[in-house]
């Protein structure tokens, strides 16, 4: 049975929740395959999740162990192949909690970097597990400079081998998922020397644990790097190598390679890795941001419904707290931006398709412009949706703070994705730097890139609305913020020049406008995370309502992203003030259109209970029930030898005088 | 041996560290107090925290209550008591990680609510720790709206006593502290029902453990509510009531009584109670928010000086991460933010010893004042706390996800701030309704408190600023802040009565006004932190370069919040595109000359390496060394079972093929 304070907010939908979340599929079919995956994987006992808020890192490291053996198990049993059409749904359906993760990109990075040979030797051995890979390139002093990294591999003519060694503290390994206590090899990034000469950097298979007793090899040292915010269930390692010799066929030569007399040949392009970098960031934006984002939207949202706090009227009944508007705007602009966001995906995604196929044919024209929409979105996206999260879960007060929620757990992990494979400011930088270069490049009537050209068509126009329904209207608000993204690229190359004109060394003066570069980077991608949603809501069908309430959403989208930037918007008075008031007329309009859709919104994401592992968000809304079913469960609810060693003690001596 | 690169961030200050560190104790004799109970703390090894980031949620609470055991003890080996100087300084030295603090509230509420004879009975007992209370408030169905809660108590006048009862899942008692696993008693609250008549919420004593052995008393249900975000270390609670009976005397009878004959008189006045929660408001912000993020600036700004990352100028050595403005900008005004709020809670408290002054003399008249500023700066001061605490983790990249770093407890911590004791929205809804009555009486020609006089002041002027450096004059800030403040007010109330006046009901009105009002009241509380923080500055000595680095930083304090809500400011035209671009060029610039002083400015909080617990945050600066160190000590470090079940299985079958 549903709670009917949830029940009453399904019937009422205005759109038809199954079609929508086909549209979010790519079709029935899609959706189809996508449910069989996620029924096999929660009606098997080994992948469960119920006791998760419960487990210790080592415990969790363990299931994860667990669940990636049995993986292989079911893949087999299921016919799924990595290549199949269910492979993309395992890993969601798994919420990411299995171990080997990092196996995969041990065997993608000799896929690319290694020869051949190397290729025909590792990858079955890979594939059938005979080996646990890792992949380590990260070190305690260098994360983002990869020129910096201090682990050597120095070349050895006698014996035709590679030393190993991590020469100071900093230089050691540090984070690489897997390797804490799992993995047998890994590929290592060192310095490469060669009689004496530095060649940079290169990888390098290293064994680390005998394949006999998983002791560790000669020369290494290695374990985990403990407790982290998140992710107990891998074990992130570190590593020293002291001495550790591996034969000259180590090396991944796909590039560059090392002959027996010590010559350095450097063969191909290597343009190819910049492209793996910007692979790896568009694929995590599903699967680790996303999809937190998706789950918190549907927990907080639910949960909203089925709370009921204070009188919004005198005499009735407590209200429901989605129908005050300070929660509404928590919430619904969240709701905004995941599929805002599930769309830009889907945008990058086809960019990124293209340019494989490009690639593939050696046209390399496409990187830049790639490399700088991957790297600004990862940004911003990461960004905006752990935000995003961390609304949710505040939003949902005290119960929201427990670990029951799911929240917090869903929080403390995307947090992470702000961080890794390429901390933000340094990826908006890289966008900035391409938007700094197009615009010069634009302004001197060259050509550039397709996502570029607004750039070079600087428009001293004022906003044309007139009324508030003005702003409801795709055309007016993606032009304002077309004019903020150009507005702030255009003045912060102008600072740039003039304090290079001033005498400033170039690399100062970078430093200098930095703060601002970053902010045109955002605009830049906010503008076109605006547009796109705007054109696909163009495109959709106008059947069922799903059109209009995506219109709906989109409106919100932009105008919250206005609402809560105002100044970017006011700053040269393309916007006036009395047009700002009809913004957050509209905005503050919309929020209470889009709540009487706000839990069929939710549903259309179609996260079973299992998913959510959350005592808020479950499909009935029984949430008290469940918190205090699941607390019950904990741990903490053991006997404590804290009675008998401290508070017995304490309480004893004046029993009887009570 | 310091690292040097820290060390010559310290060679450099413009001002005395050690006065600094005065100022803010408050005089150096209270910095000597205080030194010494850290130092008595912290050199008892029942205290330390050493393991805490490796220690299980039943490892926190067991040792949270030997320390609270042994804490007892030591302050009488000390001579320190509750009411002496060195009290407030135990809890900071703790770092709060210690069990039975709701005993104190449970104290508390009965020397507040109790009639003479209740305090005489219970208060000893509680003094001599021969029972361990607790406060039994919220509810799995109520927080906020205390009206709601739903246990009920019964007056039975055959046999003189109350029937405590939890009549359904919502009405069970849900999070209070130490209630889980600890307390013997605790103090209820529940609905007042005599001869079938409701009259209200009234507090009960109620036994729910045995003082022989500790079991559950008859009719209790009680146990933990489970894992959490952060506070492992507290036995958060449940408790349900199954005809529970407690003596007719057991109800706190300070304000209301129920005569044998079922008789309900009330007595005294009730606004006391109004002031109990301003109370612990306040009292929160030292020890619960700004430790934390003084905490956090002090991780990650000595961390940014040891950090080499990239190169700022080719040739030369990898550059401090602190000198990139992108960093300057994330953690400069975090540290502005947290000195400026420590000025913040002076004068709170200031005000609050006034307040409570008159409340002794019988005057009533400050309390709506002090209501609506400690529930504003309650919302205002956790909340940006909480996002400084964030950014200072996030700017830490890796190693501030790391537990090690001790950053993401602060977070998780500090986040609970803005939940309990009142959660944010509300409590600025709750200032923002002192405002609009205060603005309307002003515009009325009538007398309102003092902190909002100048809501009756409203100038239509601009902003005369002339160049970047007039940005530097806290009269100009100081303005632009009141002008907005009074600007958002007067626009809420306005829309508010034009509302009602288009006969929208009063309480859909406010409702569609409640995210301007959250505005309103954000605003207000931000200009009266810039205008205390500017007239605490004007008041500082002159010597030892005190004043003009304080300066500084209100500067930094002002022109940030300036520069983070542009849109406020041009609005309605008081600050022009102009004006706000030399408010732009004067914050970046003073990042620049404030990054010189960052470390000595937080050396100055003058926190020890073990009260930060972080191997990012050291007094000496050797973060990789400790990194390595604490890491090597994790649990995650032993051996698992997971090679034994999983690896060598999976492993074993092609050992001799490799």
């Amino acid at each position: 049975s549903v709670n009917p304070d949830l029940g009453s907010e399904r019937q009422t939908a205005s759109f038809s929740v199954e079609r929508l979340t086909a549209l979010l599929d790519g079709g029935a079919e899609q959706t189809r395959i996508r449910r069989a995956v996620v029924e096999a994987i929660e009606s098997d006992p080994v992948f469960s999740r119920e006791n998760q808020y419960f487990q210790t890192q080592n415990e969790r490291y363990e299931a994860a162990v667990r669940k990636a053996v049995h993986l292989q198990k079911k893949m087999h049993e299921m016919g799924w192949t990595e290549d199949g059409p269910e492979y993309k749904y395992i890993y969601r359906a798994l919420s990411g909690d299995v171990a080997f993760l990092l196996h995969r990109v041990f065997m993608r990075s000799i896929s690319v970097l290694g020869s051949d040979k190397q290729i025909a030797k590792w990858i079955p051995l890979a594939t059938q597990h005979k080996l646990i890979g890792s992949y380590a390139q990260t070190e305690l002093g260098h994360g983002t400079y990869l020129q910096g990294l201090e682990t050597t591999a120095v070349f050895d003519t006698a014996t035709q081998e590679f030393i190993l060694n991590t020469p100071k503290i900093s230089a050691m390994k540090w984070w690489p998922g897997d390797m804490g206590r799992s993995a047998t090899h890994t590929v290592v990034f060192a310095q490469l020397y060669i009689h004496g000469k530095c060649y940079g950097i290169h990888p390098f298979i290293v064994q680390i644990r005998s394949l006999q007793d998983h002791s560790l090899c000669p020369g290494i040292t290695a374990g985990d790097i403990g407790p982290k915010m998140n992710f107990e269930h891998i074990d992130n390692g570190y590593l020293l190598l002291k001495n550790v010799r591996v034969p000259r066929e180590n090396m991944l030569s796909k590039f560059c390679e090392v002959r027996p007399d010590g010559t350095y040949v450097r063969q191909g392009s290597q343009k190819i890795n910049y492209f793996t970098m910007t692979t790896v960031r568009i694929s995590l934006i599903s699967d680790e941001v996303l999809t937190p984002l998706m789950k918190a939207c549907t927990i907080a949202i639910r949960y909203s419904v089925v709370r009921r706090q204070s009188k919004l009227k005198p005499g009735e009944q407590e209200a429901k707290i989605l129908d005050y508007q300070t929660q509404q705007e928590k919430l619904l602009p969240q709701l905004a931006a995941a599929y805002a966001f599930y769309f830009t995906n889907d945008y990058l995604q086809e960019l990124f398709n293209r340019g494989y196929r490009e690639i593939q044919r050696k046209n390399f024209d496409m990187l830049p412009e790639l490399h700088a929409l991957s790297s600004g979105f990862k940004a911003v996206i990461t960004q905006h949706c752990t935000a995003g999260v961390e609304i949710c879960l505040r939003a949902c007060g005290g119960h929201g703070y427990s670990l029951l929620s799911g929240l917090p757990s869903l929080y403390t992990k995307i947090l992470a994705s702000c961080i890794y494979e390429g901390e933000n400011t340094i990826l908006l930088l890289q966008t900035a730097r391409f938007l700094i270069k197009c615009f010069m490049a634009a302004s001197a009537g060259q050509p550039v890139p397709p996502s570029v050209t607004y750039l070079a068509a600087v428009k001293h126009g004022k906003c044309p609305a007139k009324n508030k329904l003005d702003f409801l209207r795709p055309d007016i608000y993606i032009e304002a913020y077309q004019h903020v993204a150009v507005r702030l690229t255009s003045n912060t190359a102008a600072k740039l020049q003039d304090l290079i004109q001033s005498g400033v060394k170039k690399h100062d003066a970078w430093n200098q406008c930095t703060v601002q570069l970053v902010q045109a980077a955002k605009a830049h991608c906010h503008y076109i995370a605006v547009k796109n949603f705007a054109e696909t809501v163009e495109k959709l069908e106008t059947k069922a309502g799903i059109q209009k309430i995506m219109k709906h959403l989109c409106d919100l989208f932009a105008l919250h992203g206005i609402f809560s930037n105002t100044g970017a918007f006011l700053h040269d008075g393309y916007t006036s003030a009395a047009q700002m008031d009809m913004v957050t007329a509209s905005y503050l309009d919309l929020l209470a259109v889009i709540r009487k859709d706000a839990v069929p919104l939710v549903d259309a994401f179609d996260f079973t209970d299992k998913s959510l592992n959350s005592a808020l968000g479950s499909y009935d809304g029984h949430v008290y029930q469940r918190l205090y079913e699941w607390a019950q469960r904990s741990p903490t609810n053991q006997m404590s030898p804290a009675y008998e060693k401290y508070l017995k003690p304490l309480l004893h001596n004046t029993l009887s005088k009570l």
